[in-house]
């Protein structure tokens, strides 16, 4: 197999698509995105990185900024965070709320969107959320090698705007005694934090270190962060993406999606048309397409 | 590493374990075992098979049952079976009747009760119960390659009368039209399935075609089996065992736990104490120790 | 306020009705009844009463005979029973499960179908199913004045072949030990009670002992069951039943509703078009009416 | 009987009891409470009132705040209300946001916390809450005949600092479109609304229009209102309430209840221990006395 043909004949094959979902809508900054968008880059065991489609462009990250969140986290917290968070798939959708109050305040992973503003608040500590954003910066240039990487303050701003829901759910964590900050506090970090900016170029070269291809973290602590992407990275749509795709991932609002092969890949696709879960329609299409081709299923 | 030294110590560790967690006691049959027992063993891709401790001891498959009865059923119906059960983790217990009555009584994947009788209710098909549990064992032979393998009546028996839960499971079902046979029929052979007694010795070998190294159905299949072990294999626990042990697994109330490290090996551990969740402490234990030590994890 | 011209008014009113809603389905029996049906009847303090429509017209009652089932067990195990069913709405169907799982298989009240079924358990006792339904018809015969009322096979054969749902509750009962005995038992004696056949005229009458117009239990028991049946007779459409006609009322699926002026009158409404939440329409809509002409709502 | 003796018997009875239940403690206000108090007051038909116990000391109203707010929207909105809010029992405790989520942000009734949010936006509208807040001042001090009604800061303000459930409540609703008001804006209404001081004396003259016996509102509405207050008013308590007591009811976290005999009497009952559902127990207590007594059950 000609990996490089078979980006190509990926990207072709998404061009080509008719049927590629629906943008998020909920804020004009995502609504205005071209639908008729589709990038895929894999970086390589070898150091060698491959790319194809609108690779280059920048688009929000959105939820897959919660696989750094919760690199950052861990390291500042180690496995105390566990108090805080579990590590199970919660079986319901990422903003849903029913749990949280079931189970006392404790949310059941750090990617449904409970677990993450958490995870949010650990990684924040008593800083001020500006000391925060600048380690995530930071940390994202350094994986990625590239400095041209920031923050969209509009995309922020209107989450801070919309995000009553998020807001529930920080004021409920609050109420459990989950929050150390107060609940404005974490939300302006992480509304911040979800509105950085990347293309599939440098989302792949951020996530090499998840797979094993650049140390930044301890191994055995990527290799569970892998495990919480698989079982918990889609959502309600986790297991129906690991038997389709076979790969640990993480999707975003905003139509990307970081994989993970471990050992061998770094892969970051984005299209920013969503399927009903939530989680982008062709980049999961291109991602069940390449996982066949290349065997790189982590299930054999 | 040397794998052989690598099992006795793992054999040792566990049986100077004075918390062996609690066996299953809502038969008297599974009540009766001896708690102090473990085993463990392991099939390689060259062939090989190390074992250690009560590697020898038959015991009560249970659930790991659903690993075989899926295969079955998968090679009966093919994908139509995804039209009525899903492929999701539940976020409940494995005999949760919740999600049933919320989402129209189509079970969230094969492994938890209600999705494992719809399972065998569709390996089942139009045949009279022995005759599909006479293929199954002769399945469970082929692949272990030991005529050795019965069905304990005494078991199936006691699991009739004590079964309430799973009787309230079928005729939700019935009631949903998600069984096309009547319940007490279903729950007949469902209880004779998980009556299943095999070693370890034996589970190992039969786990070879997961691991890919007997070929008994499509690769492309059992590597999906795979998938749906790992995030669902050990119901609300499933996303803990992913973390910790980082392979696709499948438990059973017996003690018994089958573990798949694709194109490596075919392992299956037991011990009848429980923890919390319902699935062998030691045997969950062990299986850390191992993957730790051999980095077997699909995660990197 | 001429009641008999009410009453006259009311009929002619429903008789004009086009919109009747949809009659049960689920057995052959209940779906092949005329739904251009109705009837009314009104027993009053001095003895009178007063009927208008189809008030002669046997049907079947169905859950409105979980009031009487109620009242024959609290005469057999006094308050005992409310160790076994609480008394508060279940803000549910009238056949869910949720509840019954997260709530260890004590049901919420005697009137939702899990209850019930506990309730029915309660009033069959050690006896064989047959005792306590010769009971029943006695207390129903006696309390109506009337020895033609019977019960019909056909209708309880039906259940019996179809009530998947009720047969899993049972078990689920049984699981948490709050059945004595076995389901199949229980399921005889309820599907029975629930096929009793009556017109309004007697329902109307058989219902004077809630009203205080007759004496066959103590006043304070009468009182009670009549706050049991407004808080939760209509399962989750009892708030709206309180809210628009403001008198204890017991609804069954064969389109009758038993209502209670306490001290004034029982009231007997027939027709078998139900409203969305499985209740009579036009018998909801006619007490309503009713209600407000005569001004007996409970609530001033 | 005599009802002055009663009311003296009464308070003799509560005054021995050493079961009294626990306090709120969640705010230092409500914490610092003497729980050894008890006061009773009833409003009857003549015009006359009796009273016993510390039947003239203010306490904190909290809850029962939420009927007179009720009646303040309806008078605004009508029967529009109802459109944004059900009439249904929650079967879920006070502060439940469950249902809200399965729901669409709709909340099940008025009482419950996420109803009671949704009633005060619209008794809001448009206005400044002071403006709010001033009618709602006006409308007890009318009702109550007595313009010595204020609303206790502090218990506002310590609200505001602590009531994180409550944020999380009324920003779901705002993300459900169901908040016309900036949530902050709602809840600071809200929380002085809860926040009013009154005493047993008072809060029985003001729901004398509940009764029939003063009239502020259409007889309808408070006939609607007083349904509603008996299916509702206690939460998940509410059926039992209903069973022991027999009469529409309003309980508050600072241990007051109004209850409602229609047509003959308004009672306001106040101890500030709490039993588990969070009601008043000596008040509870003292309504299921006089109701037993008096025979002014609305049940006969």
């Amino acid at each position: 197999m000609n990996l490089h043909e078979t980006l190509s004949e990926i990207a072709a094959d998404m061009a080509a698509r008719t049927d590629r979902g629906q943008p998020a809508d909920y804020i004009p900054e995502l609504a205005a995105v071209n639908p008729a968008q589709f990038g895929i880059s894999i970086c390589l065991a070898d150091g060698t990185q491959l790319s194809a489609g609108d690779s280059a462009t920048p688009f929000s990250i959105q939820s897959v900024s919660k696989v750094f969140a919760l690199a950052i986290a861990l390291g500042r917290l180690g496995d105390q965070l566990w108090t805080r968070v579990r590590r199970e798939p919660s079986g319901l959708a990422f903003n849903s709320i029913l749990q949280l109050e079931s189970e006392g305040g404790i949310p059941r992973n750090p990617f449904v969107n409970a677990g993450a503003i958490v995870t949010t608040d650990a990684a924040l500590g008593q800083r001020p959320p500006k000391e925060y954003l600048a380690e995530l910066l930071t940390f994202l240039r350094t994986a990625a090698a590239d400095e041209d990487i920031h923050i969209d303050r509009a995309v922020a701003r209107s989450e801070t705007e919309t995000g009553h829901r998020n807001f529930a759910l920080a004021h409920f964590l609050k109420a459990h005694g989950n929050l150390t900050n107060p609940p404005d506090h974490v939300l302006g970090a992480y509304f911040h934090q979800c509105a950085v900016t990347m293309s599939v170029n440098q989302l792949a070269r951020a996530g090499r270190f998840l797979a094993g291809l650049q140390h930044l973290i301890a191994p055995e602590r990527a290799r569970r962060i892998n495990a919480l992407m698989l079982t918990c990275g889609h959502y309600d749509g986790s297991g129906e993406f690991a038997f389709r795709v076979g790969l640990p991932g993480k999707s975003g609002v905003g139509g990307g999606i970081l994989a993970i092969a471990p050992g061998r890949a770094s892969i970051a696709v984005w299209s920013p048309g969503l399927n009903p879960q939530g989680n982008s329609q062709l980049g999961t299409e291109a991602l069940e397409m390449l996982a066949r081709r290349t065997g790189w299923s982590v299930f054999g």
